[in-house]
């Protein structure tokens, strides 16, 4: 069975909405945002609420918009994904040819589950993790002095760094006692120097994860972080834990203390529920916060299933998304959370969404006649708001902005000045902008008028726990992939980022041959030859 | 005398400017990167080389840009304001009426300066500081128990936090030893809160920064920080410095340790080398350290005199970024350091630019026809590369692309990995990825195609320290102000953010009538009461 649906301009619906979009509703007339309005433009599931009424959107747009969702199958698609269906392909043309079960790692909490094999397997892994954290709480298993870790590592990029760094961002006020989590990514020598300079290591676990085992900024910051426990006197495979395919080059015990695995139908980007955040974030936060995480996630999972616009957030979201960026025009969706723990989840979205449906072709492999994925860009507010604000809201330039908000602090310390507490301010913040964008300021002096009409939703949750978080990133993933279901492109592969990596191979070899002092292929490849000795990089080289 | 120029599309190169963006360079075809170009497309000044090969431009773009920033006369304008001119004004209507004098506090190098007074004034700034680092290095100031200060904590928000934040993380390996800083910024408490968690608050400093001594968020994290030192039974007057403007409320001896002054003449997003920065930098890294920040950036102020491009990366950036935004139509700009220490540089970059050039009418109060400044985001290579890059080659957005790179690390541990060491594998990454954005691929298989001709510039520097820091930093910040002078805008105001404050009030008034229990003004205020409720956010006061 294939997926292939229309492409969203050859949808029935798409001519309705795009005669809406020529006279789209005006946020700034008077009375536009009736209380009427506020209450009923409302999605609610999984704790979350979503206010869409600063949107620029009318009855008739929504019910249009519910055409789109239904006529694309997007919740069809959904529920096929969800159940094993080789989603990630293109048809006719050599790709991946995998299904995309991130959502069968969460669906452990009813019977039978959608799909019965990968769920199985991700309860196999949970339980190797759970015994693996109790023999840490236990003793069972300690460093070579007998003392309990009190410190991992993550060495892990992409998706096997991202999300599960954002999760761990958003929780750490949840921390265990004497359990602290951080992060080498990069290849820049300096990221695991900047890390490994104030580390205990003998106190230190090390997680490195990678699914095929072979990513090569990871392997190297691995090997980086091995010499130092080998300068320290150390034995990595005390201290060294695999996230890995079975049967990877580092699924290997001779190497590792433990290896956890990952399956070839979660891609890295969604994989922040499977072993690759579950491992860091078991021992971060504890076992039974993750379970909450996944609870959290698998909520979504099950009212991404729902039809209705209002009865799924997830849809919701991705439909107006939609018609902001393909029918209003707008390149660019600015996530706005009004939670400093969040500070690197709109990083995550970045991966996430730009990865997933930053795409040109259908899942037929013609090019796509509309606009795919939105560039995705944000930071915590009321940072923001002293920062890029001034663009948001006099710019030339239109940017839709989702806030995300809590009603309740995390840390229970808070303090009443002016009469409001902190808490308060920044959700009078959130809302302040909200409306602010849509309605707008006339003023005599034109550098104080404000045009307004410009769009944006409210996602509100009473307070930022592991379920609350397993729900945002869930809700984020099903609005990604129902969006790649209704433009009909695959949004599971990434093919983009394979150019890349084979002409860095090429500079890499032009700098081997460069070192070693033999003949170069000048001729072969002039472009990369020049481009090396113009950044004055081969020259050093040459007086090693 | 006023600095009102024609508006961009007023200008006379503007007509065959448009008419070359019709059928840009062609980046794609055979041999178009030659190897003399490569040689040629390239600036230098204050130890950085811009690249620009890959952008889409030839000869006579170039030649065109180049009578761009004649006819603008944005290096004149430059030099007017570095001498003191009220660049920051809206003519013929209320307006801030001030200098932009952010150069004059690095131009402490040479006689005459171009700015006696303001440059004076930093001086007796520069001073002060240094006598008050050195009191804190000879034990003449220590805490109450005559102990050293090992840690500093910085409160402050937008310029008072972003600029001096990324500074920071981007010299943190040259951190005097006992020395950390850190930075509250959010009025989230919980950002707060996560701060002061871990800190040993009798051996902290704390420095708050605010020119007004009256923004919002920054009073409320300082009296959050003040209640802990009232529980430890610290004394908050030995421990907290001022940065503020002079006669603020918080020049205030009673209440601060020390006070240093910031002037009206610099806006916040431009002060990371005023006080703003320098007293935590200071702290931090040392004054001979912040010295050299002044030194590089200094560099570049004197670079951007220049009237020829080649010798002016700053204008370069500056025109090509016009070329791609005004005349190629890209929305964005992204800005790609391939150095893990420069995380938090584009987060600066967005206010300093977007909050700069996010306007919408000339100094003559006009409405703009065309677009002013593009938005901007990143995040650094190779993360990036596992992360958005997909969409940045294959997606159906264009984004227009600013690598900045190194050829030496900091820390000096790195490992040769396969027969190059990381630093080698991170240059190799940066340049293959502007060549493949660059030059695209054909392929059989649509959906490993790549189109090719996005358009990037690299930024090169032998090594991420406080003189490099410093001169990147200034360059940016004069594109920023020269892309203003062409457009005609006022890059030095920010009346965009006063909607959402005044909003922003009116939420927290009704949070006080209604947990006061009084009656609410609902009639005057449906949308924002309303919103309230919807949001769930009044119903908990209720019950208090």
């Amino acid at each position: 069975m294939t997926w292939n649906t229309p492409g969203l301009d050859e949808l029935p619906v798409y001519e309705k909405l795009s005669k809406l979009a020529r006279d789209p509703f005006d946020l700034t007339a008077p009375g536009a945002i009736s209380p009427d309005r506020i209450l009923s433009y409302k999605a609610s599931a999984a704790g979350f609420d979503l206010l869409f009424s600063t949107q620029r959107v009318d009855d008739a747009v929504i019910n249009a918009l519910q055409q789109l969702a239904d006529q694309s199958g997007a919740v069809d698609q959904f529920l096929a994904m969800k159940r094993g269906a080789v989603m990630n392909r293109i048809e006719g043309y050599e790709s991946e040819n995998r299904q995309a079960l991130h959502t069968a790692g969460r669906d452990i909490f009813s019977e039978p589950p959608y799909n019965a094999e990968a769920t199985q397997q991700a309860k196999r892994q949970l339980q190797d993790l759970k015994v693996f954290l109790d023999e840490l709480d236990s003793g069972a298993v300690t460093n070579a002095q007998g003392e309990a870790f009190t410190d991992y590592v993550n060495i892990g990029i992409g998706g096997s760094d991202l999300g599960p760094r954002a999760l761990y961002r958003a929780l750490s006020a949840y921390a265990r006692e004497n359990r602290r989590v951080r992060f080498i990514s990069n290849v820049d020598p300096d990221d695991a120097a900047a890390v490994l300079q104030d580390l205990d290591l003998a106190r230190t676990l090390v997680g490195v994860v990678s699914k095929s085992g072979s990513t090569l900024e990871t392997l190297t910051n691995e090997a980086m972080v091995r010499a130092a426990y080998s300068r320290a006197g150390l034995d990595p495979v005390k201290h060294f834990v695999a996230i890995t395919g079975q049967g990877s080059p580092m699924d290997n015990p001779e190497k590792y203390l433990r290896a956890f695995h990952m399956y070839d139908y979660i891609g890295g980007r969604y994989s922040a529920t499977s072993m690759v955040g579950a491992v860091m974030l078991g021992f971060g936060l504890g076992y039974d916060a993750f379970i909450e995480i996944l609870r959290g996630a698998n909520a979504v999972d099950r009212a991404a299933e729902e039809r209705a616009l209002r009865k799924n957030p997830a849809l919701l979201l991705a439909v107006l998304g939609i018609w902001n960026h393909n029918f209003l025009g707008h390149e660019t969706v600015a996530v706005l959370p009004y939670s400093q723990a969040l500070l690197r989840f709109p990083a995550h979205l970045q991966q996430c969404d730009m990865e997933s449906n930053g795409k040109s072709v259908t899942r037929t492999g013609a090019r796509v006649s509309f606009s795919t994925g939105p560039i995705v860009w944000g930071e915590p507010g009321t940072n923001g708001q002293h920062a890029f604000y001034q663009l948001l809201h006099q710019g030339t330039t239109v940017v839709p902005a989702e806030f995300i908000g809590f009603r309740q602090s995390q840390h229970d310390m808070d303090l009443e000045i002016e009469g409001t507490t902190s808490q308060q301010k920044l959700a009078a913040n959130l809302l302040a902008q909200a409306l602010a964008l849509a309605v707008g300021r006339k003023d005599e002096n034109p550098n104080r008028f404000f045009a307004g009409n410009r769009p944006s939703s409210i996602l509100l949750a009473d307070k930022l726990e592991p379920y609350t978080m397993g729900a945002l990133l869930a809700l984020y993933e099903a609005k990604i992939v129902l969006q790649g279901f209704i433009w009909n492109i695959n949004s599971f592969d990434q093919e983009g980022v394979q150019l890349g990596k084979v002409l860095a191979n090429r500079f890499l070899e032009h700098m081997g041959i460069a070192r070693r002092g033999e003949a170069r292929d000048r001729d072969r490849y002039p472009e990369s030859w020049t481009m090396l000795e113009a950044a004055g990089i081969l020259q050093e080289d040459e007086t090693v």
